[in-house]
């Protein structure tokens, strides 16, 4: 047989049993060979977007992971140009939304605000939210794991963890390149991308819901009250667990697999719960300087331990 | 004397002679008082940018700093909020033109080249090179001594320092204040917006003019050569001195009154420079792997001294 009859068919882009030729087009496929996305498919992620696209292989290109190639190369058709694009027309847009809601916030909040309502995990929910990480084209296995995580603890939290869950860099990826897409496909009509991005992110994250990075609440209590915080990332298991003392004392810990960053977030938090259980109050921050409360009593409760 | 009557006169719009009157009123003015610009002012930084506003102040705002309030208060009125938003709206249109202008470039030289065309040094030369720097108001006489170095050693690099120059952050942030502020005036119009600052920007840091970090370069040169480079920040004048070392041999250092990264740099730097004197070749980079360039003769050199 010559190899060369082993091409694959034109695209069946009118055939309602698009899935399963395509199942049979990538068997029968030379190596390196990608299907596009069905058009089935692409439909559904233009509803779940609210966006019809002029250029349908966008769609894909946004949705595509660059292991979706292997083993055979790492893919030219792959998000990461459209995410770069999204990144930025997010940035600005979302600079445009927090600068005209609030018009007299100084520049600090204002930063804190758009981070807020770009950063990983915001980004994370926003595909979780809507279904988009379904129509994420790849051959990770682990990255179902970590989506699947994610979708799993995401309930806990109503708008944002503030650095407790370690949402997969993947899902912000896309809908970045989603965005990235539609501003090209629109030609680079940044009203269009807006109005879909405000419908898939509502709530936007605003002042009265932007929480405090726990990190940064328990320093801050610490300054307050005049108590010496101390999170310490070398406990006696080194490199897997993080500890909190407050005057000397273990508060609270937090183990981790694989990031740092997040295990101290979560002995902060823990910490801070703590903390706040013990004086009674719902906000630490509002402790006064002047008149620090005791913490002899931390002894009685021994140290809480988080997995 | 009534202390009423001390409230500045109208603003002199069409007076010849604004800036005696401006300087008047400031004498007479209550405390904490600041004029507006003068129109004549506000026309020459429009002709600079080659745009004129149709709301006046925003201009006065996007070139007052902070300082210029001194002593009374803060300020309201001050340049952060539009720099804010001038950063956001550059972003996205410097990601459009590199995306546009190489596409088929992978998203780290991508991100690499927007990054280029909008830190801190690139758009503190276009504030030099355009004059708007004259224009700041501000009264702190430690900025007009940052900016004259700054002018100074600017010509020394065509194109960017790499991280050689210790850019004044007050210039940068004018160049997206002053975009901020033409973004809001325009309606949110990018089109202006990047009209006006591709103008201001030119030429823009192209994949052929992008020079690399000397401290990544000279990191990269060690692997690829086999040699072990040390940039040691803790000298025997603790904290004040860069040196650095290749496979023990001290190359070069560099000793700085402010800035650690900024002398690392230049330290990297003076190294590099000397490796390629010393190997003859115009570009370490291309040293192959397999046969390093003995470096005995460092030892004849001794070490470069930077101020």
């Amino acid at each position: 047989m010559d190899p060369h009859s082993q091409s694959p068919p034109p695209a069946a882009e009118d055939d309602p049993d698009a899935m399963p030729r395509e199942q049979q087009q990538r068997e029968e496929a030379p190596p390196g060979y990608v299907p596009p996305m069905s058009p089935e498919e692409v439909a559904a992620v233009e509803a779940l977007l609210g966006y019809e696209f002029k250029d349908k292989s966008l769609v894909g290109e946004a949705l595509t992971h660059g292991s979706f190639y292997l083993p055979y190369r790492s893919g030219d058709s792959t998000y990461e140009r459209l995410e770069y694009l999204g990144d930025g027309v997010l940035t600005c847009l979302v600079s445009r939304e927090v600068f005209l809601t609030y018009p007299d916030l100084p520049p600090g909040p204002l930063t804190r605000l758009r981070a807020a309502n770009v950063d990983k995990e915001k980004l994370a929910r926003v595909a979780v939210d809507h279904g988009i990480h379904r129509f994420l084209r790849h051959k990770a296995p682990k990255l179902e794991e970590q989506i699947a995580d994610f979708v799993k603890e995401l309930g806990q939290y109503e708008y944002h963890s503030n650095g407790l869950l370690d949402a997969p860099k993947v899902l912000s990826d896309i809908v970045e390149s989603l965005i990235g897409a539609i501003y090209v496909d629109s030609k680079y009509n940044q009203e269009q991308v807006w109005q879909v991005f405000r419908n898939l992110a509502d709530p936007l994250i605003s002042l009265e819901t932007l929480g405090k990075h726990p990190v940064s609440e328990l320093l801050e209590f610490g300054q307050k009250t005049g108590r010496i915080v101390d999170i310490s990332k070398d406990g006696w298991v080194k490199d897997t667990k993080v500890d909190v003392f407050v005057d000397g004392v273990l508060v609270a810990s937090a183990t981790y697999a694989q990031k740092k960053e997040i295990a101290s977030n979560r002995a902060a938090k823990a910490a801070l719960d703590k903390l706040k259980e013990m004086s009674g109050q719902s906000d630490v921050q509002s402790a006064p300087a002047e008149a620090p409360e005791p913490l002899d009593e931390l002894d009685h409760y021994g140290a809480l331990e988080l997995q």
